[in-house]
């Protein structure tokens, strides 16, 4: 026969697959807990949520309100990094449920003697747990349930506020039920604002022609922290394989003086604990990233797990790769395409407890000069509960740590790295163009279960997509296409040399960049600003200075009656800030209509005035209705609007 | 470190609670398995539904098949009444994988040398599974593939459409990974497709002012079937409490000759193993029961766990009730209501094994005498562990019974119920009458969770509720109320005599029968036919020759341009049977509109000819376009049309 825990506790929500993914928050942030809390009968029950630190023994209790049909409720604050549980209590509160009763009986004027000693049996257990006040107060009330001649006065504290009070505080708990424990992982708050910076140390030189330096890249330190960048993403920095080495456009045969792909990793100088000779020496690279802490941004390193054919590995581990029945050593391809001058890792090797060391050894090596952000390459193409593991034992002694996943896959796959573990994901923004495309996809990070395990990150470009849409685009787009990113979330990136100076030539039909960085040193004039830049900067600016942008999960889509526009209402958590967001997709012609304000959401009514600023220009308009006319013009294709009430 | 189970299985539906809830069928119905299953990188990848009854000790495996979006589905038929286990396996099919790569690599014309060989090792261990023809094709394709002087043989043989099927049919498995294992558990029909019966034994007699008796109810066995109903439930038959007893209209002081509450249940007579007196003897009951079968009726019985106070449980277990400070034992009590003649159980008595025992022990008597149906009074006044408990011991020995869970009460704890075990659900449809209540509701049954564990029963009235739109209502009103329940709900019962007779005087304000047969005996003209009787025989009828109608999720509702029509089509399982039904909700005036084909579901185009049959007229109609003419008049107020192409 089962437990008597008459109590019973269903749809504890946030719960993502039973319990087994965790939830993710960062710093501060809060997680609402809902649950259905029943009971058999008409008892009066209580339920609360209980929550503790991985590195406290104790939990700490917030009671549940009930909101409607049996739906309880109550939040909580993860102050600091690392693992918290929580779980929710329901149980029968039998003196509420009592004060329940007598309170409907005494209104109905019936005679609650027996009823009084009962209450009896509920106070004498409190007198050891509350104040002395309390106390006093609560042998007082003994007395008078027990003597027939105080009837009157009994009757007046047994439906007291107080004795409610005391009840309420002091839960005597029989035959609790609890809910499974669950887990939320709290993060640094960059995990959820972030704005990367690309570019390939090796096109830092201010001399066309050579080889740029980690050196040089400090040079240009300065101009990124002044764009408004916190995150500098290198591709690998790491000695570069010689053997099937590529050449430019991705062509066979390396001529002389090619420096071939950065992702073809190892050779005669190393491998993935190795510095890239020509980028300059393991000192270089501290001093970079030393120097990037002064100027407040962080390098983001690629960790990309597999190596070029003359990477030392082959050599000392051939068991972490594949060898096929001819003796040759197998290399990445899918057919037709093959990828000469990679090899993949043998994932399924039989020494993979040493690889997987080696694995985690390579993040510890790189931690320890001072990284905390790896853009991890394809981690689609390795199993999902390496990537379990290696996040884990990393974040077990680094929770500042942050893997971005770069998968750009099918839905399921992204959304299981995700839950596997990974503190950001690139997403689908890169190809998402139309107003319903936008609002779709927006719905379905924000509004579902993925909003919980998965933050975004939207890149209008990198070095492996040059989209269509900004293949010939004009001016207009690029700074469409930036300010959709910046406002829809919170975590972005651009790969920026070619973003800002719009470069755009596509090998023909194909999203890939013409005579693409990957394969060969390009020359940027470093020096220069554009309306690109200096937009970029100021809605970078903006990012920093409005909450609302630094979170991605808070959105609302307002009604614009114009296919062109997109409108968005932003807030932060206490809705101290509140953005209203337009954006035109139109990059030739003005746009107008009419946008429909939020009230609700407001807590306004239609006719009470609002004035909306634009940070950008610094206009602000007074309105009045709950339908505004905008125009945005391709000059300045968005508004970002302060809502003042 | 972890297993290197690649394959990551996820969302197994059906799946209720995290598999804690098994969900529902009835012989022979299918269960549609779906999972996400993903593997990281390209590697080609299968997965089986793996089921077994519990009696068998081998699971049968049926191959999924990928959807879409990495979704695979299978299904299959439950055809033994039990439970049944299923689970999800998934895994990578490196044979099917070798295949799928040498195939593209042969028509990018690459020579394939060393991937022949490498087919040899998924061709050799299959030698020893295949049948002696597939053996020897597999010996010759492995001769062939080690000889590069029959290469261009080769290249066809590895392509080939039969290794491609010998190696689906033979799958080497490794590193399996499996879902956890689900339940289900199979009825016999009766659980999803049921018309149910009420009447008071006691109101059957043909003499006024006569108690009526068993014998008197035989009397009434043709006519209830011949009416169509297959399942008749009795109010309690026990012994009724002499200390406390209700006077007529639920007064509290029963005049001489005043009969009870058949819900106070108890008396020197006996308790709940007894029959009361003036209904006749055990033998009776079981005489009966057994005729009622003769005439394919089963008796449901009631099964209120309560006790009047001279119930001989109260002096035999004192322990099973609750006793006050003042020495008085604890009546039903709803402040400011009471029920002094009913003791509610104490189920959080020390002595609940007992108590426990004894609650199966009554339910295991009247499964002795025949009993396979239980409407259970009030449930969740209760602990559901309790009714999982004994819901589960009954099962256990005896698969056919079903329960019937007479909750009208909030939501969560309705659905919590039928999660417990219950076998069918009273619904909130008795109050339910617009349209929009009736979509909404319906969906709510049939298009969510709930679909897979709850099953509703529709009840137009019942002793306790006489519903407001019954009282004055029209006879229009009480024929749409009965089609309305028989055919959007497969499980359907009402309080017989007095909704055919239309008697509706209520208590003013209320929703409850004045002069409420619960507290006396009442007299029915039980010959009486007339237009309710014949055509609620007739809708019986319909049921019972239209498969569409013994389920309840196969729903779909119609466009129909009218708020006081309401048109959906139901089917049965593999579609040979399909209905479109239309009831008009306004009992004054006709009512008329066009009413959309579902030509998608109906695998038709707009222009074929559809013949719909009047199932009650016999009137045949062709139509031609999506959209067609209907018109409803009070007088018959429903179309239930068969469809024919």
């Amino acid at each position: 026969m089962q437990n008597q825990k008459r109590v019973v506790i269903d749809k504890v929500l946030p719960q993502i697959n039973c319990g087994d993914i965790y939830i993710k928050r960062v710093v501060n942030e809060i997680v609402a807990v809902e649950a259905d809390v029943v009971v058999d009968g008409h008892d009066v029950i209580a339920a609360s949520v209980l929550f503790k630190h991985e590195n406290e023994r104790k939990w700490t209790e917030q009671r549940m309100q009930l909101i409607d049909n049996d739906e309880w409720r109550a939040s909580f604050t993860v102050e600091k990094q690392g693992f918290y549980s929580y779980k929710v209590q329901g149980w029968v509160d039998y003196a509420l449920n009592w004060q329940h009763g007598i309170e409907r009986k005494i209104d109905d004027d019936q005679r609650v003697i027996s009823e009084l000693l009962e209450g009896v049996t509920y106070l004498e257990p409190l007198l050891k747990n509350v104040s002395k006040e309390d106390k006093r107060y609560l042998e007082t009330c003994i007395d008078l349930f027990q003597d027939e001649a105080s009837y009157e006065k009994a009757i007046i504290e047994a439906k007291s506020e107080r004795l409610h009070s005391i009840f309420t505080n002091h839960p005597e708990k029989h035959l609790v039920n609890e809910s499974k424990e669950l887990q939320v992982y709290v993060d640094r708050l960059k995990a959820r604002f972030s704005t990367w910076y690309e570019f390939f140390p090796r096109s830092s030189s201010e001399t066309e022609g050579q080889h740029g330096t980690f050196k040089d890249c400090e040079r240009l330190l300065p101009r990124i922290q002044s764009m408004g960048f916190d995150t500098l993403y290198f591709p690998p920095v790491h000695p570069i394989g010689e053997v099937n080495r590529k050449g430019k456009n991705n062509t066979t045969e390396a001529k002389e003086g090619d420096v071939g792909s950065a992702w073809g990793i190892g050779s005669k100088h190393g491998g993935h604990k190795d510095i890239h000779p020509e980028l300059g020496t393991i000192n270089d690279f501290k001093r970079l990233v030393k120097k990037a802490k002064a100027h407040n941004i962080e390098i983001a390193m690629d960790y990309a797990l597999q190596a070029a054919p003359d990477h030392p590995w082959v050599k000392d581990h051939p068991d972490w790769f594949k060898w096929r029945p001819d003796g040759t050593v197998q290399y990445a391809e899918n057919p037709p395409k093959k990828y000469q001058d990679i090899l993949p890792i043998y994932w399924e090797s039989k020494d993979y407890k040493n690889l997987w060391k080696e694995c985690l050894d390579i993040l510890f090596h790189w931690i320890d000069c001072g990284i905390n952000v790896f853009r991890v390459d394809n981690p689609h193409t390795k199993p999902y509960y390496f990537w379990n593991w290696i996040i884990s034992e990393v974040k077990k002694k680094h929770p500042n740590v942050i893997f971005l996943a770069e998968a750009f896959t099918r839905p399921k796959v992204m959304h299981r790295l995700a839950k596997e573990g990974y503190t950001q994901s690139y997403t689908y923004f890169t190809w998402r163009n139309t107003k319903q495309e936008f609002i779709e996809y927006m719905t379905e990070l924000t509004q579902t279960d993925a909003s919980e395990y998965m933050r975004p990150n939207f890149w209008p470009n990198t070095p492996d997509i040059n989209p269509y849409h900004l293949q010939g685009a004009s001016e207009a787009m690029y700074l469409q296409r930036y300010a959709l990113a910046a406002t829809l979330s919170s975590n972005i990136g651009i790969y920026g040399p070619v973003f800002e100076q719009m470069i755009d030539q596509a090998i023909p039909g194909k999203e890939e960049y013409y005579m693409s960085e990957k394969f060969q040193i390009c020359h940027y004039d470093w020096s220069e600003e554009n309306k690109l830049t200096l937009l970029i900067s100021k809605i970078n600016a903006i990012r920093h200075e409005q909450e609302a942008l630094q979170q991605t999960n808070n959105i609302k889509f307002c009604d614009i009656h114009n296919d062109n526009l997109i409108a968005f209402y932003k807030w932060n958590h206490d809705r101290t800030n509140e953005l209203l967001i337009i954006i035109s997709l139109d990059q030739y012609y003005p746009q107008h209509a009419t946008v429909q304000l939020p009230l609700s959401d407001l807590k306004i009514e239609a006719g009470q005035r609002v004035q909306v600023s634009d940070l950008v220009t610094g206009s602000s308009y007074n309105w009045y209705d709950e339908w505004n006319y905008v125009e945005l013009h391709p000059a300045l294709p968005f508004h970002i609007f302060r809502i003042n009430k």
